[in-house]
């Protein structure tokens, strides 16, 4: 058995470098300057216990890595990057291994299933950043990360259960779910202030619109139907397994919107997180106008080349009408 | 009032010509050499009738379009290419205009309501080719289209009744609906063939295949409690408004997936077609072998760049066990 990651940045970097320092078998995507310095130097994994340097195998393209039968298959590219990782992976061979979602947003296990019969989604509950190539910072302690996983759209098989032994064997935590979308859900409440604070960083006024977005994306679930767990940091899984903390020299570069703000990657993943809430709003009859205004808000900072946090308070809460 | 086609390929292409000749304010948006073929001759549509050619501003990217707040937007590219066409859109400063998804499959308009308010489905069922740049060849007659429009998920607006009065204005035929996307459905239904026709054309293997590929879909519905319209050939509203026939010199080149493979696009929407019940199966559990094979069957054709129609009907019949 071998883990594929397909999309080294902070959670697909930190993913790679913990199973590889662990001893299990992977090889990893990326691209660009990350690739380059991965096969230079191997990966830097600082976290709370201290520093690491990992060394796997890093290709281009999947095709390059020779895909086998008994591979497992973790996509952690963003949303927006899913349809071209997907594509890359048929080219390359793939048929009927197993396919993890790891990203953030709900609607990846549905495009990997038009084209892959064997999907699976995992929750990634794991304070990770990337902002420099070669290296990927985890403030999660004493555990990295916690992960649910299951098939999708419900249920699990014995893939879910390598998997989970294999990051378990890590120092990752990861639990089998028959409702893996169910925690994907409730991880998307929580996203859905990403760029929120990539827009204005988490004062005063994050304070009091957080929670008008997260009201609206539980309103807009209830209509559709849609249960969720709540994955927040009032899960108690957390206490024990992991907290955020300290890595010695680091500070932490918030959300994964603002990480790509950051890194200026000229996109962001807002369309698969409040764009989500707003789609399924409009399907259901449910306004969304605070999620709506942030998913053209996103645009703007882009289109800006907006530092994270730079979008000034006063701006913001005059739009809203705060 | 302007109509922005996003995408001039045969169906955009057609689109545009037709309500261009009609005298109504139409933008083009179109790449390569059919964009440098438009700019130079205009837009060669030959049709039953004979043979027109339509003049109209034509643009890279739909910034170049000075998009306007009654411009109504109609996206003709491939679903694949949906998520940067959208994506330009929001770029070029389009907000709440209606946008309408003109495109085979059920996936566009979620999509596209992601990050936009407005959004509405067409159902196209006019046999249109695109081959060469700067011509496409519409085979329908004494109409040459017929549409099914309406807003997205469901009802209608003011928006669908002015765009389907503009096509009506134009030799087209075109319906204001409810429930687009179940007419979208039905037209799904008859889409399951494409990759069939394109692979081994219609002979007598196509007629044993093509029934089994629409039993499956129409399970996959049915379990999914999803309805559709028949759109089918037994469509009554075709018999008085569209029948399919000669173009003086032309000869029809197929299914839009046969003429994706006949210009080499390097991609075809088969993932968005037979993909979407293979998705919708694994979700409500109901098999889908067949369309299944002939998913995987399109990386193939892609990667061996196969003329369409010219895989071997024994080696088929084979696979599948006929």
């Amino acid at each position: 058995m071998r883990i594929v990651i397909v999309g080294i940045g902070a959670v697909g970097g930190t993913l790679a470098a913990g199973l590889s320092l662990a001893g299990i078998e992977v090889a990893g995507i990326a691209r660009g300057a990350q690739l380059a310095a991965i096969r230079a130097n191997g990966l830097h994994l600082r976290t709370p216990d201290g520093s690491h340097f990992a060394h796997f195998p890093c290709y281009a393209d999947p095709s390059e890595a020779q895909l086998r039968p008994d591979d497992l298959v973790v996509l952690t590219v963003k949303s927006q990057d899913s349809a071209s990782a997907l594509s890359q992976l048929r080219l390359a061979g793939m048929t009927d291994q197993p396919l993890f979602c790891a990203q953030n947003g709900v609607a990846n296990e549905q495009l990997a299933a038009r084209s892959f019969p064997n999907v699976h989604g995992i929750t990634v509950m794991m304070p990770a950043d990337y902002l420099v190539p070669g290296e990927t910072v985890v403030f999660g302690a004493p555990r990295w990360g916690i992960f649910d996983i299951g098939r999708w759209p419900a249920g699990h098989d014995e893939a879910d259960q390598a998997l989970a032994e294999a990051l378990n064997t890590a120092n990752f935590a990861a639990f089998v779910s028959d409702d893996v979308m169910g925690s994907k859900y409730g991880k998307l409440l929580l996203n859905l202030h990403n760029v929120l604070e990539a827009a204005i960083g988490r004062g005063a006024l994050f304070k009091r619109i957080a929670p008008l977005l997260k009201a609206e994306g539980e309103a807009v679930l209830k209509a559709a139907e849609i249960g969720w767990r709540d994955v927040s940091a009032s899960d108690t899984r957390r206490e024990g397994l992991m907290q955020i903390t300290d890595v010695a020299g680091a500070r932490r570069a918030g959300s994964s919107t603002s990480q790509s703000l950051a890194r200026g990657t000229g996109s962001v993943e807002t369309d698969y997180l409040n764009g989500e809430i707003v789609m399924l709003g409009a399907r259901h009859g449910v306004p969304t106008p605070v999620n709506s205004w942030f998913c053209r808000l996103a645009d703007r900072l882009l289109r800006e080349g907006k530092a994270p946090g730079h979008l000034e308070e006063a701006e913001v809460a005059r739009a809203l009408g705060l």
